[in-house]
């Protein structure tokens, strides 16, 4: 996709707040970077918003600045897409605890002048919403037609419906899950630990310095390695050894390079997305979704999160996706079902596990535009 | 289990050798410290060999000397068990590469009196099959009754029978694959850049100073996801938290101490491994099993490993073990039966993932327990 997508408009805004964390703290400002295309009506009923995933950010679809590439949902997000800028006025914003503009451990503590870092207030997926609240507050947003997201942007979906039904006419779950399980807290506190054992992570106070780069690869090599099938890794590389000048093709080294295809591209995935994120928003946005549980939330029953037919829901979820597997789903659907809220659910095939929402998949295309269209 | 095996006997044999590795170096001397329990018929035909996992050692049936505790498969070897030293002679030694007394990365290079370190050859599962034949040499046993391994010690058993079918009257292949996936690949891939991106790591030449023990830690904590089962970390530690004093039960702390059970056990699985094991040791032997390939090994055709009726089969699988799927079993025993060869095969089903074979395991023992008596 190489489209420029004129109508992007970046900004950033700096809400007073304060905004009350789960945690107890509070928060001011809130910083908020966002990109919007398109153009609000004069009934404001066009509104819909996307939320990012890990380590999405708000250029869903324009150039990101950082890497020059397209938007990370232009499959999903442009002209005569399911959500076309044409028709919708369509807002992403970073979340906070993120790295490209919000507030997060890398913006300035106004208390210090520095850098937050580790002093930076640990983050819910709910505290996330509360502040994209407060940008649509400040767009003069009062309801949306939809909120729609993937794996972590579609915990905010949820989250969004369960906190603002009245704000929410529709919410679009994709490849998500209700509450983090014990194998995902385990991956993530994998890549927690690579970053906090390297020795320029400085307990998060290296902002003067060099980043912990080592720890940061590492940690996304361990996560990349959940977003894709098995299957999909045996198809993309096998057991393909890599060609390199001086040695016979196919031969192994018999040393420690990257003899596999499969090493050189998961030392390729790590070392690009050093580039790109900050470790310690790295570190709150991990803990942020190892703390979702929605159903603990609201006493500890998946069902009462919901408020009846306030919201339509679309959930998809991916056959080979085991990061969030498709029994997620079906248990957000069975909740959303007790709570008397209209569902409709697919479990679409797809060789390429949970990132499968990313890439090429016309049928998600598909139902995501029947159930936006359905709605009017 | 706290049996003292007092008919344990653990030696270490120095063999000239040389070994010729697979990667086209001599390995002389070839050191491999080893367990043995009963005693040699006279005839020579109750050899058992038992082949251990990437981190495990030759201590199957008796204490280990660092960690005092219990072998690491006394449920299967000991007294009344399916394999006896009442009636077996009972062979374990550790792999070389390892770091429990056979030849490996912390070994002294005879060239400089040093340790090995990266020097240390890169060597392969076929490797440690040649040097346990070279220890069976020296021990006097020309045939074995049976060799037995799970995971990795699965594939020495398979790679026993390619490559010494005659030595071998029967191969017990637990929890195995006859090649590393590319998701096996790339698990291992994190695992060593962690190592290696510790600055204690020092290319490998930490012998006289601080061991790269973070490093090792992440890896040790990335691998141990791979050996349970999703359903089976759900099932042990949930979301469940932490009791911490000072901290109501229950809360989260909103920072990044281990707040939920799993991360407290990953850590302290993390912890307890970089006082037992060698950081270069893991990175050879993950090298060895990620270059395992036994098709690979016989033009492209596993069935061409086997060389007909010379040694009856028995391959386990576990339901929930993804690490090695019961299909890598299944993709074994077709070729065993295009072969020829002798085989039995079962799917166990068990919640405890690849780590099964391992842990209590009743069925198992009776499979086991009847291939072996089948035999006589």
């Amino acid at each position: 996709m190489s489209e420029d997508m004129r109508f992007g408009c970046g900004r950033q805004a700096t809400l007073p707040g304060p905004l009350r964390l789960d945690g107890g703290t509070l928060l001011s400002p809130v910083e908020i970077a966002y990109e919007t295309y398109g153009t609000l009506d004069a009934d404001g009923g066009n509104a819909i918003l996307i939320c990012h995933a890990l380590t999405g950010d708000q250029h869903v679809a324009s150039t990101h600045p950082r890497t020059g590439k397209p938007g990370w949902w232009t499959r999903l997000v442009g002209p005569g897409k399911p959500i076309d800028p044409a028709r919708d006025f369509v807002i992403c914003s970073n979340v906070i605890g993120s790295c490209m503009g919000s507030s997060g451990p890398a913006s300035i503590n106004p208390a210090t002048g520095r850098p937050w870092g580790m002093a930076f207030p640990v983050i819910t997926i709910r505290d996330m919403v509360r502040a994209q609240a407060m940008l649509l507050d400040h767009l003069g947003v009062a309801r949306l037609k939809a909120v729609v997201g993937g794996s972590m942007g579609g915990m905010q979906a949820l989250s969004w419906a369960a906190t603002f039904p009245d704000r929410v006419a529709a919410a679009v779950v994709i490849a998500s899950t209700a509450r983090h399980s014990a194998q995902n807290i385990a991956f993530h506190e994998v890549g927690r630990q690579a970053i906090m054992a390297d020795p320029k992570w400085r307990g998060g106070d290296y902002y003067d310095g060099d980043p912990p780069a080592a720890g940061l690869a590492v940690a996304r090599m361990a996560a990349h390695i959940t977003y894709l099938s098995e299957a999909g890794l045996t198809e993309k590389f096998g057991r393909r050894l890599q060609a390199r000048p001086g040695k016979q093709d196919g031969a192994k080294s018999f040393g420690f390079d990257a003899d596999f295809q499969v090493e050189s591209y998961l030392r390729h995935q790590g070392l690009a997305f050093v580039d790109r994120f900050d470790a310690n928003s790295y570190l709150y946005i991990t803990r942020a979704l190892d703390y979702f549980d929605l159903a603990e939330e609201h006493g500890g029953l998946l069902a009462n999160a919901f408020r009846g037919p306030a919201t339509r829901f679309c959930l998809v979820s991916f056959d080979t996706d085991w990061l969030y597997p498709t029994q997620e789903s079906r248990n957000i659907v069975a909740a959303l079902n007790a709570a008397g809220a209209p569902v409709s659910f697919v479990e679409l095939s797809s060789p390429y596990g949970h990132d499968a929402f990313l890439l090429d998949a016309p049928e998600m295309n598909r139902v995501i535009d029947g159930f936006l269209k359905g709605g009017r």
